[in-house]
């Protein structure tokens, strides 16, 4: 079983801040900021690719309740909405979760400003046909 | 007009790979990785504070179907899906739009693993607390 169904079996103790049908919300226990949650869905799925609609649709209207909620109560001055899928993409955990990340003005964080590469035009466009040609 | 607004209204152009009644999808032209792509919708709002319900609730199931095809496309080995709220946030357009970022294994990017703060568990569940009360 992994760590989240575990936490969602009452194993393993978590902070939990919010409880649905759909979802659990717990709090980050390495936290990247102060407020720094995670929204879980009950179901075990492992990532973006075997997510089950209901849960994909219900995610998001559930981020913007608590990024409400979050600046409300921390006085936060951004907020980053992270999900990472795949080691390489930095999951840890093989269950599926959504980051909220609260940004505050004296915090400087490695998060949303990586290194762009230099691509022409021409070699987006080719990278758009790629997907185009999938879609 | 925002920039988002003109691309949408086709004053400005973009490399498009995917429409609905709801959402745009265009190539990133600063991309952090080959495939870089933005959901867009076509209403216009800041950010998930004011994010329309309908929007909120089909952004994820889009989001979803676009790592699958981007996946397929490009033989991506992970995939982050970053959304940015605010200036200190990284948001740099403020018409919300969600990332879809391929990651590939050769390739080091700064954005899934900053550093994490050193909290004590009771500190956490202080925040929880305050957040809890607004919930």
């Amino acid at each position: 079983m992994c760590i989240f169904c575990k936490i969602l079996n009452k194993e393993i103790p978590s902070t939990q801040v919010y409880e649905d049908d759909l979802f659990v919300v717990i709090m980050d226990i390495f936290p990247i900021s102060r407020g720094h949650m995670l929204i879980v869905p009950k179901e075990h799925c492992e990532n973006i690719f075997d997510l089950p609609e209901h849960i994909a649709k219900n995610i998001y209207p559930l981020a913007k309740k608590l990024s409400i909620c979050v600046s409300k109560a921390l006085g936060t001055d951004g907020i980053n909405i992270l999900q990472n899928n795949g080691e390489i993409a930095g999951q840890e955990v093989f269950h599926f979760h959504l980051h909220i990340i609260p940004r505050y003005k004296d915090e400087d964080i490695q998060i949303s400003k990586p290194t762009r590469l230099k691509l022409e035009a021409s070699e987006i466009e080719e990278i758009a046909q790629k997907i185009k040609n999938v879609i």
